[in-house]
């Protein structure tokens, strides 16, 4: 018999409920208060609403938080990120994505979507923590830390964590660190394997400009001339597209992967908010790594979002709190297949429980306006993934020796 | 004898130290351990930094939180705000303010600058509360509260506060709703009661459009002309101006205050950082009342006007964290002769001990890097103010029982 929650008197969609969680899916939304429950949460005072899915993110990059910032993007990448990260150990990786994991559950994330290296590190620290992660296996031409044949097999070997909560993806970089051949192949493995594809795309004007010079086409364009794009991509970035491009993206069923604090700090540009909402395009929320933003606060990001929106589009109403709710929750999980990003009955249960009596949740005309514009990582008292516990009352298990560890080891 | 409070073991500008406050400024910044003091506080694992000096803000909005968001600005004034306003009462502006208080506190702003009615109520949250505040004293032609010789009487009587914590301001609200005639006394009794002169300006395209219609000239110039601008003026906004206006403003002395959430939500527009920087103008940073932004978080503020100021300018460099710090705190204290904003002898004792066990102040390769860039409220445990401590270990005095009416009292 499956282990059960009962999460009593806790609001949801304005009314106060008694919650039942069994295994990890919700059984019931209107359970008998006296219904018997290994666990009880008392839930008086709290709302419940679905938490993160971060679509974006390279997580060990936590140990980087300030290490650079504020300089010229080719500066900062060459003088200063791509030399740290060559001295990098597996267990930077570790303690880098323990860090990461810590911070995104006391923001109230329960999932990520990494691009990162070593990722024997990251699935040991994803499966202790109890999040869920869809991990990439890196794809990079002269890659140093593996061989290419060694990655493929390495997915093609995958037999699935035990836990069910880890994924891995194909995750070619980008076209500027990939080779077509690789791209092609990348395409071919993911479809082979059922993978996810993830893949950075039109970030910056300047790799637009190379792959006009390299491949006489911008990089949507070309892309999908060598049939990458599907409904299993997952597009971190996509800021210089132009209106043709983001029709090819909703025909190809792409996702894609808005970043705004990364965008902004390192002035890549404005998202195409109004042309990506007026196709219907799939569009979910990411962080990118903790050196380019400089955390993992999808709650900063949503809001970030809607703020930046709304000022470039010079309409007010462009990216509402609730659509923006939906782009850092049940987007994310959708574009994973992740059977969760809303508080259903027979859903998997991954939820946060929000204190209403935090000075940011009062008064509570509209809760999810004063979750996406006024909270902030204060405001979560319980963080719940997959019907297991991992915050509660703002604490997260162990989390004293993982900052103990960051401390002793870096600065 | 003052009463003295010594924090022990706090890291001050890279190093480790011993802090002795006697009355309401630092006496010593590297005091002995032993120091005798009648309250000690223990700073082992953490940082000390100036507080937020809040410039511009309505904070009883606090209460109109979520009540309309996302919708066109002039929908939002005429079918909600203004609606809502109409039915305040002197108990509503009290509490609204006890509301922002605390929620200034939490998040470690001591000082705000107002502009709201019924100043009695306001006035006494802010004795009550400990903090520093100046209190707009509205001017509008047909105001409904109080007649125009009302307000300057209170201005010209106005005795000062015992605790000196609360000045007041002249505070004509902007050029649309104040005719000629009223600015120019309003700038003549601002220079007799030696008082800051709040305003509005240039908020909206559509402000600039109509004073050209009107007054054949653009609002900054206008206002020059008739003799408002100086070094006691404090302009809120300041999006829609040009780069000779920019000019008149450095000419003045004028602070100008910068609302980036603000901007942002109502679509107001983008400030000019390049050309408010180049021209060395004196910037701080302000919130704007909550149903703008929706809450009062100064550090959210700064990462947003960083964030915007890179990707508007195209400028990853443009606006630092150690500029946009110095935007929340010194320039605003400095813009009202506050003799705070920075942690040093003789000064002012207001100041924020920060954790250093928060995961997002870890690793510290850049302390003001992870504050502006990384941190939320929740790496706050103490605020002092005027050598008080208003709050220890995330708790204010009060904090329950100002929750409890205000969900009590709206909803």
């Amino acid at each position: 018999m499956s282990q059960t929650t009962l999460i009593k008197n806790v609001l949801l969609d304005g009314n106060t409920t008694n919650i039942l969680i069994e295994g990890n899916r919700f059984k019931h939304l209107h359970a008998n208060a006296n219904t018997h429950a290994d666990k009880v949460i008392d839930g008086t005072d709290m709302a419940i609403l679905p938490p993160f899915y971060n679509l974006h993110t390279h997580a060990a990059m936590d140990i980087l938080r300030g290490y650079a910032d504020d300089m010229p993007l080719f500066t900062w990448l060459t003088e200063h990120i791509w030399p740290f990260e060559a001295k990098l150990k597996p267990e930077d990786i570790y303690w880098g994505t323990k860090l990461a994991i810590l911070e995104m559950i006391k923001s109230g994330t329960v999932f990520f979507n990494d691009m990162y290296f070593e990722i024997d590190q990251t699935i040991r620290a994803v499966e202790e923590m109890g999040m869920r992660a869809a991990i990439g296996v890196t794809m990079m031409e002269n890659h140093p830390l593996a061989t290419r044949e060694e990655k493929m097999a390495l997915l093609r070997n995958w037999k699935g964590s035990d836990s069910q909560r880890v994924v891995l993806t194909t995750a070619p970089h980008a076209i500027y660190t990939c080779g077509e051949e690789l791209l092609r192949d990348c395409a071919q493995l993911a479809a082979e394997t059922d993978t996810r594809l993830h893949i950075h795309i039109s970030e910056t004007e300047q790799e637009v400009k190379d792959c006009l010079k390299a491949h006489g086409t911008t990089p949507v364009r070309y892309l999908d001339k060598i049939g990458l794009l599907g409904s299993n991509v997952v597009a971190a970035h996509v800021v210089h597209v132009d209106k043709e491009e983001i029709q090819i993206l909703k025909r190809r069923g792409v996702t894609v992967v808005h970043n705004p604090c990364s965008n902004m700090k390192l002035a890549s540009g404005i998202f195409h908010y109004a042309d990506m909402m007026a196709e219907g395009l799939s569009v979910a929320l990411g962080t990118d790594g903790s050196s380019s933003n400089n955390n993992l606060d999808m709650r900063e990001e949503m809001k970030m979002a809607a703020m930046l929106a709304k000022v470039s589009t010079g309409n007010p109403t462009c990216l509402s709190a609730q659509e923006t709710f939906e782009w850092a929750t049940v987007n994310g999980a959708r574009a994973f297949g992740i059977d969760a990003g809303v508080i259903a009955e027979g859903k998997l249960a991954d939820a946060l429980l929000i204190d209403l009596n935090n000075e940011r949740m009062t008064p509570n005309y509209n809760l999810t306006s004063n979750w996406v514009y006024a909270a902030d990582s204060s405001c979560i008292d319980t963080v719940i993934c997959d019907g297991r516990i991992l915050m509660q009352h703002r604490h997260v298990e162990g989390e004293e020796t993982i900052i103990k560890e960051i401390r002793n080891r870096y600065k």
